[in-house]
C-alpha cells in the first residue's frame, strides 16, 4: 500500500489544532504523504449521540488545559481558549473542501485555525473567511460562491459518508486503508502503522 | 512537592488495564511513588452525563481495537474484548479500596484485571473475587465482610469525592497536586510534570 495517511478533520474540533499545525511536517519527515480530508464530524456526532464537551463542564475544562499543555510540549502557539463552538453553517469546512479539491487545503486550514486560536475569531463567519481567503491570494467571491454551491456541498457530504463507513466518530482521525487512529496523540501510532504496512 | 503521582482508577474502565499493568513499573523507573486510588468513576459519569461507550457502537468498536494496538505496542497481553460492562455492585472496587487501606492494592487490582481481560470473568462476581483473594493469600471472608461494611464504603465514597473535587471525569487519571492527566496515554506527560514540579 502507498505510504499515504488520510487526515480526516473538522474545523471546529479543538484538538485538531495540534494536528493541523504539525501533522504535515511530521508525516513528511517520515516520508508519508498526508491527504487532507475535511468532513462533518458534527453530523456523525449527532447521529451517534456523541457530544464530547457541550454540557460536560468538567471534561471541557480539562480539554482546554490538556490542549494548552500539549501545545506547549509540541512547540505550538497557544493563547488561552478561543470561542467555542464555531462555524455553525460549516462554511469554513466547505471552503476547506473546495481547497482540498484544488490543492490549497493545508494553507487555508492552517490560516483558519490561526484566526480561530490566535485571532480568537470564528473562521465560519463570512467576514473572517473573506479576510483569510484574501490573504491567501484567492478570488474571494469565486471561493464563497463555490463553497455555497452543490458540487462542494456534495463533495463535503461524500467525505462525511466515507468517514462514516470507516467507523470514524471524532476529529482528528488518521486512516491508512481501513485502519483508523483517533486523536492528535495517535499521529505517531498511525505513522508507525504505515511503516509496518509497507513492510508486510 | 514530593515525587508522588496519584493514580485514580476504576475496575471496569477498559483503558485502565494498560495503566494497571504498567504504571507502577514506569513510575518506579522514574523515581516516582505511585499512590493507588480506586474511585467510582461510574458515579461521576452519571453525575456528569458522560457515557463514553454504552450506546455508542462506533466509539466502542474503535476503543477495543485501539486498546489491542496499544497493548501490543506496550508489551501487555491482550486476548480480545472481555465482558463489558462489569462490577455492577462495585464489589471489586470496594475490595480494592480495602486493599489500598491495607497496602495490597496493586496485587489485587492486577489480579482482578487479569481475571477480567485474560480469564474473561467479571471480577465483581463474588465467586471470582473470592478466588482472586484466595490466590493472594487473603482471608476471603474477612475481606468480603470488610468490603461490604460502612468503613470501606465510606472510604470509597471519600475517594470519589476527592476525584470530583479535582475535576476528574474518567479513568485512569493521574494527579500531581491539582494537576490532572486523563488516560493511559498521558502517563508519560504526568511523570514529566512531576519532574518539572520538582525543579521549580
Amino acid at each position: 500500500m502507498a505510504r499515504r495517511l488520510d487526515f480526516f478533520f473538522f474545523i471546529g474540533s479543538t484538538y485538531s489544532y495540534l494536528s493541523v499545525s504539525r501533522a504535515a511536517g511530521t508525516a513528511q519527515a517520515r516520508g508519508v504523504d498526508l491527504v487532507w480530508r475535511p468532513f462533518s464530524v458534527r453530523t456523525l456526532m449527532r447521529e451517534q449521540n456523541n457530544s464530547p464537551f457541550v454540557g460536560k463542564p468538567f471534561k471541557m475544562r480539562y480539554m482546554w488545559r490538556d490542549l494548552e499543555r500539549r501545545a506547549k510540549r509540541l512547540g505550538i502557539a497557544f493563547d488561552g481558549a478561543p470561542p467555542y463552538p464555531i462555524d455553525p453553517e460549516e462554511l469554513a469546512n466547505r471552503v476547506a473542501t473546495l481547497a482540498a479539491l484544488e490543492d490549497w487545503c493545508p494553507e487555508f486550514t492552517q490560516a483558519a485555525y490561526k484566526a480561530w486560536f490566535l485571532g480568537k475569531q470564528d473562521p465560519g463567519r463570512p467576514a473572517v473567511v473573506r479576510s483569510i481567503l484574501d490573504e491567501l491570494g484567492q478570488d474571494v467571491d469565486r471561493c464563497l460562491a463555490a463553497a455555497n454551491a452543490d458540487a462542494v456541498r456534495d463533495a463535503y457530504a461524500a467525505q462525511t459518508d466515507r468517514a462514516r463507513e470507516l467507523g470514524i466518530f471524532g476529529s482528528p482521525t488518521f486512516a491508512h486503508g481501513t485502519e483508523i487512529f483517533w486523536g492528535d496523540d495517535r499521529l505517531e501510532d498511525a505513522l508507525a502503522w504505515v511503516d509496518d504496512a509497507g513492510d508486510s
